[in-house]
């Protein structure tokens, strides 16, 4: 479901990760498995993969829809060919489909228009000529038929409204048209609800994703003219799944809030339109020029607009049916031969917002064949020590409703179990992008060191360094470029992963359940991200550009299955606790510049304000105010965090020392009371009381950002406090995340007591 | 004739000068001249400013034109009626006209296709209905016929050439299609003729100035979509001025090289076009996407074309009359009544590109006012004690002809007389720009805190300071911004005026007969610079968007008739020479920093090469080739040029601070005596040896760049030679710039000594 093209997705993997040196020493992988993994190797076919996918992506598959339902029964149906143990586990939840939706230019200057709203075929693509395509639609939008003049917000961010303050523009009740990027699409109809807006229009400017990128489809990747982006506006940041069982799981007889009550669903209309409709609309607007930074690539002059009556004026009317519907989980188990209620999860979602070619089903296929080489592998005598439990989603498009829903139904026995769950979501041809908790960094570079990349016959992971460091080198690199193409410039040091946020599969089970979670993919080559969420992903697209032949959905396949097959089969934990206490040891540091910048920032803002800079700097022929204050930031005290963070430094060097030293050493009894330990670690970090207004979030290390959406936020109860300038949160959050640092700290310490013989 | 716009314009005036830190300690000017200084500001009179400009803007007056010469005796005699000596100072030069252009798509996709090459008359604007606006031309580009593959090579600056070679793509025998901006335009058929390109077109992307920055003429100010930018394209960063006289005065008996042999014509054909007509080539491109950087805000997908048979072949056909045309170079004076020898030069220039309104005009009339002013005080008994030398260039347009020849004519005495040339151009509504030699900067920083700026009442220098301290502290404030600001934040302190590069008339004062020079504008608001060099800079367009009331055209004359007065009357030297020194020094250490970078890039370029990596990063299936290995950079020596700087920093202090100690007590045959050591010291930065390649510029401090046209580049003889790679050039250059900074401070301890006595 996240979208992620190009060096975005290349330079998320070396974003604020710690850098460790064992790489070097320690060349081989935790067991020997190489004959193993040549063998599962051997069964990844990426042409049957490739029948998999066109089979998957013939028709729609969104919620609800029949072929979704097809779908699972006919995954359940192969994971049991295969010879797993696999059924579909079904949830019944709130999931608005359209009704009826218009959106009409009604006055102003090339009024009247009416925004077409569905995507015409494309010629040569029989599967666009489909009738059961959702129209232009966002799922957990707020009903309602508002006529009022527009408004332009640009990405529709915070800091566009700060914008639009300053230029002495309002949106209360009027219709606010932002256009998608720049953060996630559900913060701006929020974001548009919050200032008072009456309607929000979230649109595809060319510049982000359209013919400024690429050619557009067919010829090229990028999006056509009519195309535009579905998707969910629930506010996931407060939490994911079924907006009417926050916590628990929407099973049949769970009790259900009232829709008005729930939380996530957005009050106000909204739809998403393509950029051949949007031109018609901006092109109404009055007012100031848009400031540089908001300027797409349209042929047009972009203007703000006033909000008067000499701009457009837009009717927008959304009535949807907000009945319960039905989804449909895969669970398919392979038992382990010696710890079997120790769980290796692994996910990928296999509903679409129309066909899914890319997003999801380049995934869903790579799931599909590491389950069927490891039922091949299993028919040749190999068991896996551990369970592997393979997770087929539905509703993760909607808001994660399939892998939230199950996570929350079935959290105790899962944080009994389950040593780690692993996610994919969209693929492509290109570089490795890995995420996840940093224990794990390690050994993710152990793997993908593993993995041959097809395009050039080096690692996968040799070939992202080569690729960050060739980045850096290019003129015009920015800090974060540099900064990662230096670290990745050193062969013996471990490429950093970067933490996770949200937008995929792995939130309920790293964020609410604390389970250490990693997500993998490939891309950045190719693609443009021109057709996420529209009907054009689909199987001539995704085979035509994003992965021709499907020989990095393959390689995705071998990256996760080799991940699950070591985790499946080590005697020893593969965490190296040192990359996370050096990770957040770094997270901490760049908290602590936050908290000087943004007293920086009041200061600098109150001395301008003070000599009248603003003013006197303002072209006076044009609508201006000077900000408002910003509050005077007390001065913090972090030593809680400190001491925590030392305590988690010594914890985890004292561990990483003694398992290097003796883990081999210890006994099976020994081992079996270590992994006792170890697999429940990261549940550590949850606190009870949750993040600030968002309970559901309880990972004091790991969120994602309240006003940022997909992107990750770290140390997050302390970070966006400072941020949003809640000084007294911030302050409590110190103490609170230095607790979650130092119960983990413990539980380290027991495990190096059992290392050590204690 | 140089184009300003915007925040560059308002940051140049902070970039990479030195701060002092004395104004707060010397508050008033430095002669009692407040009282006259109101008498001139009562004399500016915007309204007559206005009448002036609709005169001279009414026909066409580029070189050649009737109305060119009618402009000229106008200025003179409206001079001469004002008390002025005036008159007519005529150089013959060579200056091509087109006799025949044409420009077509003859293959590919779109073809075929005729540019129109003429600029539209628009609606509600009779000026612009002239029949005798030249046609799209570039002034010394070189004569041809050829037919060739079309390549669009971005700005056709020097890193875009590197670019298209790591793409594979070859220009030799193509026609490179550039876009205007990112550099001076001249460099840009030069680039790619020394790569080997047959033809070049430069044409305006609407991203850079038209229908992306504002709305369009005549709803707005910027470019409309069959604009396009006349210009110069002889290649003055070797020499300006007549091509066939470098470094001599193009009088009617000098000696004249042979056109063929002119170092500064351009040897292909080169055409500007509109953006209309370019959308229609760039839209025949095949081959790779262009870079995200490359792409403009035309609604195509940009390729960067193979050269190739499948995209688009283009003819184009250039002949011009290469007959020598007359200038006309209006000289007024007003004697001095205590020094006639000593000469304050100001100019602006009077030739347009079509009705030149904004450029020159605005600039031209406020120099008038300034002429009228100066008469009203001289009729009412004020003598200046220098003489007043005013100025008014023809032929700047075309390569800064009237001015350059005018300046070699009578170098001689202009070394033995001038004090200082003090130059204007375009002007229009909002933040001073001031620019020049770094002695006159806290003499810029008095002048300017005494110019009311008429939209916020405070000094144009104060709101000039509120402005970079706002932009400093705006989200995405780059490093420069954000230093400019940090200076400007302290009110106790100078601001820092930048270094002189090219584009306007005082190059050849400055960088060849080694006088100080000023220049001196106004901009930043309403304009977009969309109709520059257009037809379409008419006083339509000036007094409805560039300056409307003609308002800062008066203030402008008020800065620089402010700026006159002092000069021609002040007993002391203005100069403070450690700001001279303190900017210097900065230089100096920006150059040791490049040596580094440069030595650094060429190591991190040798190791990506050894380790394979730019194979690796690329991606397979598009052209890709790694980059030509960078010469490696020797250790240098700056030896020379550090104790050269400490030699100027002492020499400096002393001077500075003898003159504030015992200036005020100096006899008047002491001051003349002083007066004499400081009128040439400038010249002391002059080497014969003139810089590599480029003997003209001779002035070893400030130079335009080689590869920058306009942009100014300070010790150039060194900075340059690192950029380029030529370290022995480098070196050598390290001594010749010492010497003459050690030749200057020698020249300063000689002043120094008059002031102590000695």
């Amino acid at each position: 479901m996240k979208r992620r093209t190009g060096l975005a997705a290349l330079l998320s993997a070396c974003a604020l990760g710690a850098v460790s040196t064992a790489w070097a020493a320690s060349p081989t992988p935790p067991m020997d498995s190489r004959a193993l993994e040549a063998k599962f190797d051997a069964q990844i076919n990426p042409a049957e993969m490739g029948t998999w996918l066109k089979l998957l992506a013939a028709e729609p598959n969104h919620v609800g829809s029949v072929h979704d339902k097809t779908n699972a029964e006919w995954i359940a149906a192969q994971l049991k060919s295969w010879g797993w143990d696999a059924r579909i586990e079904t949830f019944d939840v709130l999931y608005p489909t359209p009704i009826s939706e218009s959106l009409d230019l009604v006055g102003g200057p090339g009024a009247p228009f009416k925004a077409m709203l569905t995507e015409p075929p494309v010629p040569g693509d029989q599967a666009t000529y489909t009738k059961d395509a959702l129209p232009a639609y966002v799922a957990f939008q707020g009903d309602g038929d508002v006529t009022a003049p527009l408004v332009y917000a640009n990405y529709g961010m915070p800091d566009d409204y700060l914008a639009l303050e300053r230029m002495g523009i309002s949106v209360k009740g009027k219709i606010v048209i932002t256009r998608y990027g720049g953060g996630w699409r559900g913060l701006k109809p929020l974001l548009a609800q919050m200032h008072g807006a009456a309607g929000a229009i979230i649109y595809s400017d060319p510049k982000d994703d359209g013919y400024a990128t690429d050619d557009v489809y067919p010829k090229g990747p990028a999006r056509p003219p009519h195309g535009f982006q579905r998707g969910s506006v629930a506010d996931m940041p407060i939490y994911p799944g079924d907006p009417l069982t926050p916590g628990v799981g929407s099973t049949k007889g769970a009790k259900r809030i009232d829709r008005k009550d729930a939380l996530t669903i957005l009050k106000i209309p909204c739809l998403p339109i393509s950029y051949a409709d949007a031109q018609v609309l901006l092109a109404s607007l009055d007012g100031p020029v848009a400031p540089a930074g908001w300027r797409g690539s349209l042929p047009i002059t972009y203007h703000v607009g006033t909000g008067g009556a000499g701009g457009g004026q837009v009717h927008l009317a959304v009535k949807s049916d907000w009945s319960q519907k039905t989804l449909y989980d895969v669970i398919g188990t392979l038992k382990g031969s010696e710890a079997p209620n120790e769980w290796i999860v692994r996910g990928n979602h296999h509903d679409g917002w129309v066909m899914g070619a890319s997003d999801p089903l380049s995934g869903q296929v790579a799931l599909l064949a590491e389950a069927k080489a490891f039922g091949v592998l299993a028919k040749s005598g190999w068991k896996p020590k551990r369970t592997i439990v393979y997770t087929s989603w539905d509703g993760e498009e909607p808001m994660l409703l399939g892998s939230t829903e199950w996570a929350e139904t079935h959290g105790d026995e899962l944080k009994a179990k389950a040593v780690v769950y692993i996610n994919s979501d969209s693929n492509g041809r290109g570089f490795l992008r890995a995420e996840g908790s940093h224990a794990f960094q390690h050994f993710v570079n152990q793997v993908t060191a593993d993995v041959k990349d097809p395009e050039t016959n080096v690692s996968v992971r040799d070939r992202l360094r080569a690729s960050l460091t060739v980045r850096a080198a290019e003129p015009g690199a920015n800090e974060q470029a540099r900064t990662a193409g230096k670290i990745a410039g050193d062969p013996a040091k471990d490429l950093p992963i970067a933490a996770l946020g949200s937008g995929s599969d792995y939130s309920a089970f790293l964020q609410h359940l604390g389970l250490p979670s990693l997500d993998f993919g490939y891309g950045g080559e190719g693609e443009s991200g021109g057709v996420y969420h529209s009907l054009y992903d689909d199987y001539q697209h995704h085979s035509t550009f994003v992965d021709p032949g499907f020989v990095y959905d393959a390689v995705l396949a071998k990256t996760v299955g080799r991940a699950v097959m070591r985790l499946a089969d080590t005697d020893l934990p593969v965490q190296r606790y040192g990359d996370f206490a050096d990770t957040v040891s770094g997270y901490l540091e760049e908290v602590k510049k936050l908290a000087d910048t943004t007293r920086d920032a009041a200061r600098a803002q109150a001395k301008l304000l003070g000599s009248n800079a603003y003013e006197l700097a303002a072209d006076p022929t044009q609508p201006h105010r000077p900000p408002t204050p910003l509050t005077a930031s007390p001065p913090m005290n972090f030593a809680a965090l400190d001491a925590a963070v030392a305590r988690l430094k010594a914890s985890s060097a004292a561990f990483d020392t003694a398992l290097a030293a003796r883990g081999e050493g210890l006994s099976k009894a020994q081992r079996a009371k270590l992994n006792a330990v170890v697999r429940p670690l990261d549940q550590s970090l949850l606190r009870p009381e949750g993040l600030p207004g968002r309970p559901w979030y309880m990972n004091m290390v790991y969120a994602p950002g309240r006003f940022t959406g997909y992107g990750a936020k770290t140390l997050p109860g302390v970070r966006e406090a400072i941020e949003e300038r809640r000084f007294d949160d911030a302050q409590k959050y110190v103490g609170i995340t230095g607790q979650a640092l130092s119960a983990y700290a413990g539980e380290l310490d027991k495990a190096t007591a059992i290392v050590n013989g204690n």
